[in-house]
Formats: structure tokens, sequence, C-alpha cells
């Protein structure tokens, strides 16, 4: 999008997506007790933004939410959920894309289906950063894996995202680490306390920890094997499988 | 919406509205150990509807929901809390407005914007049904509350709508009843208890209920007045400010 036909393409293309709708995804990674957020930044100018993109005229928005990820980094078989629709009037209004790629004076752009104004869906996903490749798109100039401590400078409304998923992702974190698929199916009870402790980003207190845990009944017991010397080894848990509410059966 | 040109004029009236895009409302209603969801009845068809309606161009989509339970039931000063956004693409194709109305043969109906598809944002509110009074507006006949059991012929996933509301709902129902003031500002244990068991469906015993709920630091016991004869007064519970995650501090 260097030059002003190349965005006169780009937003000719745009014809069979829903108007005013647009997808963000917001890729947490976690890997040694560190957690940290996928950005990709903008060609030619010093901001960063969010995977994200439109849904098709006959397109599900999840369905829409998995192309556009994998079509901006190249990443799929991710669980993706979910979490808060940002529809405030102005969310994008000061920071336009035109603005940002200094486009905003021409008259192409301002009749331009993506000069609009845009209710964004945003989904969220948690993933080993050590075993996914993400990749670039034409959009874009490179990917990087940022702390939560210390963001770039981000278009739009897209910290307020971010800030929104972290939120969601800490509460409730044993069930959504069951559909995360984070852990080896198996795994000890510092090795989840580990995790807790990173995403929460506090300290937890060993016993406190266990004893929460196993009290919130979400957790199976793996038997140790006997194998005559092996009683030193730490117990393996594993997560029982989740249930959903139904009010009508 | 009785004639076709009334449904014409209907549709003139949308121009200003972003398309695609509509609000759905989940209004449920907790009294006297009832638990219900108020439900709208089109005029001259046996199918009830959520409050629902559109977003203005130049509208928050918060804003866009008070507006449109106001519109449609005359509740006003409830607090709505958007849940979950229902995208997928044959939502309502089963089950069109125009299906509903008989109309979907008319030029003008498949020509017109409402036709088309639409994702839908759910906001859900939860009330004492017994303090508020609906009303109706042009195109409802009446309105009820239902129980939850037993709900009538619904339009479009306005069942589904329901169903992820309620599970929203139960999910961190302590954080939920500080936020829709349910109760009033100092409560015993029993009338908590008997919140819990209605909005959750279950029975709970009386000293785990009460054990569980201290363990989650969210009360705060107010001493008794000391009149002489009153220690068997039951004590008084309030809810303790809730405070928000943030990470960059």
């Amino acid at each position: 999008m260097e030059k002003q036909e190349d965005l006169i393409d780009f937003l000719e293309n745009k014809q069979n997506y829903i108007p005013h709708l647009s997808i963000d995804c917001v890729v947490f990674g976690f890997h040694n007790n560190e957690l940290k957020v996928l950005l990709l930044k903008i060609k030619n100018i010093d901001t960063w933004v969010l995977p994200g993109g439109f849904v098709g005229m006959s397109e599900g928005i999840d369905q829409a939410a998995f192309r556009i990820l994998k079509e901006r980094t190249g990443l799929e078989n991710i669980y993706l959920e979910q979490f808060y629709t940002f529809g405030q009037e102005n969310r994008s209004k000061e920071n336009t894309l035109g603005n940002l790629l200094g486009i905003d004076q021409y008259e192409a752009y301002k009749k331009s289906w993506i000069s609009k104004r845009f209710v964004s869906i945003g989904y969220y996903a948690l993933v080993d950063f050590s075993k996914v490749n993400p990749t670039v798109d034409d959009l874009t100039e490179k990917y990087a894996w940022f702390e939560l401590k210390q963001l770039p400078c981000l278009a739009f409304d897209h910290k307020d995202i971010i800030e929104k998923a972290l939120a969601t992702l800490r509460l409730n974190l044993d069930r959504k680490l069951v559909g995360f698929n984070l852990l080896p199916e198996t795994f000890t009870m510092p090795e989840l306390q580990s995790l807790y402790e990173t995403i929460l980003d506090v300290s937890l207190r060993r016993n406190n920890f266990q004893r929460k845990i196993l009290n919130m009944d979400i957790l199976e017991r793996i038997e140790k094997l006997y194998t005559g010397a092996a009683n030193k080894a730490p117990y393996l848990y594993k997560f029982k499988p989740a249930s959903q509410p139904k009010f009508d059966e």
C-alpha cells in the first residue's frame, strides 16, 4: 500500500465484505514464564497493529476470524475465542488508517469503504510462542512478540483491545487452559502454578495454590506407575472434561 | 407493519443505521425465587422476540443498546452488559422477518436493508421484575415475562441468544450481582443464597454456601448495632467494591 493506486486496488477488493464490521485477533504467547502478544508492524510507519480484517458477506464471524489470522500471520489450527465487540463511535476517528498512511486527504480514500467507522469483534488465543511460526503479509513489514508491559505505539484502540483480552483471559483461567490446550495432556502442579503466576502476574504460595486448584474440582490426578524407586517423582494431573450449562432439559 | 406501505416506511427510516448490524437485549427478571426473561410478541403472528434494534451511524453500541431497550420496552436506567456477538452466516436465514410477516415475496422487501444478513450484538440485564413496568411499541402486540423452562415460539436464533446470556450470567455470579444492583445495599446470607439457587437452578447447602461465599472475599459484614436484645437478628452483609485488572501500571 505504498502508492495511492495500490490502496485503491486494495479497497476495490473489499466489496464482498460486510461494511463497517471488522475482526481483531489478540494472540497471546506463553513460554518459559513469559506472556507476550503478537503484533504486526505496518509498512513504512512506526505503528503496530493486531492481526485484523473483515467478514465476508457469506462467512460466519468465527470462520472469518480463523481466515484472517491465517492470511495475516500464517497461523492456523489455533483455538480462537470471541471475547468482546468494540463499538464506541470514535474508536478509530483520531487515528484512522488513512491518517496513519498519510492518504486521508485523497478523495478516493474519503469515499472509500475503509475510511468509514468500524465496529470490531475481538477474538483471542493463547499459544506456546516457541511452537508457532508467524509470517508477514503484504501490508506488514514484520511481526514481533511483545511483553505486555512493553507495548510499542499501537494504532486505533488496539491497546484497549489487548487490555480487555487480558482481563478476559485472567477470568476463569482454569476453564480457559483446557480449551487453549496450552499444557501437555498431563502436567505437574509446579508447571500449572507457573502458568497461573505468569498470566496473572502474581506470586502464589505453593500450598495455597494447590489447595485452591484442587478444591475447584477441575483436575484429575494420574496414579503413579509402580516402578520400585520412582516414588519421588511428582504427581501428574490432567484436566477433567468441561461441561456446558443448559436450561431446558 | 400490517400493510406493505407501512413496511416500506419502516425501512426508509433505517437509512441512518449501520447496515448488517443489530443489537438484541436479554432482560432477565428475578423476584420471589423466580427467574424469567422479557419477550415481545410480534403483531398478528404467534412469534416472540427479544427487544432488539439497530445502531445509528454516529452512535456507540452501548448507547444504542440503552436507546433500543427504552424505545421497545420503555425500560431505562437499567445496567446492560454486552455478552456476545452472534454472527453465524445463516442465523436468521430460515426464519427472516419477511418470512415471519409474510412479505418475503415483495420486491420492496427483497431489495430492502432489513432483508439482509445481520450480525447481532447481545446485551443482557438482570432486574427485579416486580419493580419495572415495560410497555409495548408499534411492532409489538404485548410483552410477557417467561420462565426459562417454558419459552414460547421464538424468532431467529433468539433461543440460542437467551441460552448464551444465561450461561454468562451464571459464570462469576458474585461479580455480576454487584453490577446489576439487584439486592438491597445490605442483605442477609439467606437472601443471597436464594438468589444464587434461583439463578443457578440448584439447591445449595447452607453451610457450604456460606463458607464458599465468605472465602471469595467479596462480602463485608456489617456490625450489628447493640440494642440489648437484638443478638438473634441475622448478620447483614454488603458487597466490597470491585477492582479491575490493569497490566501497565
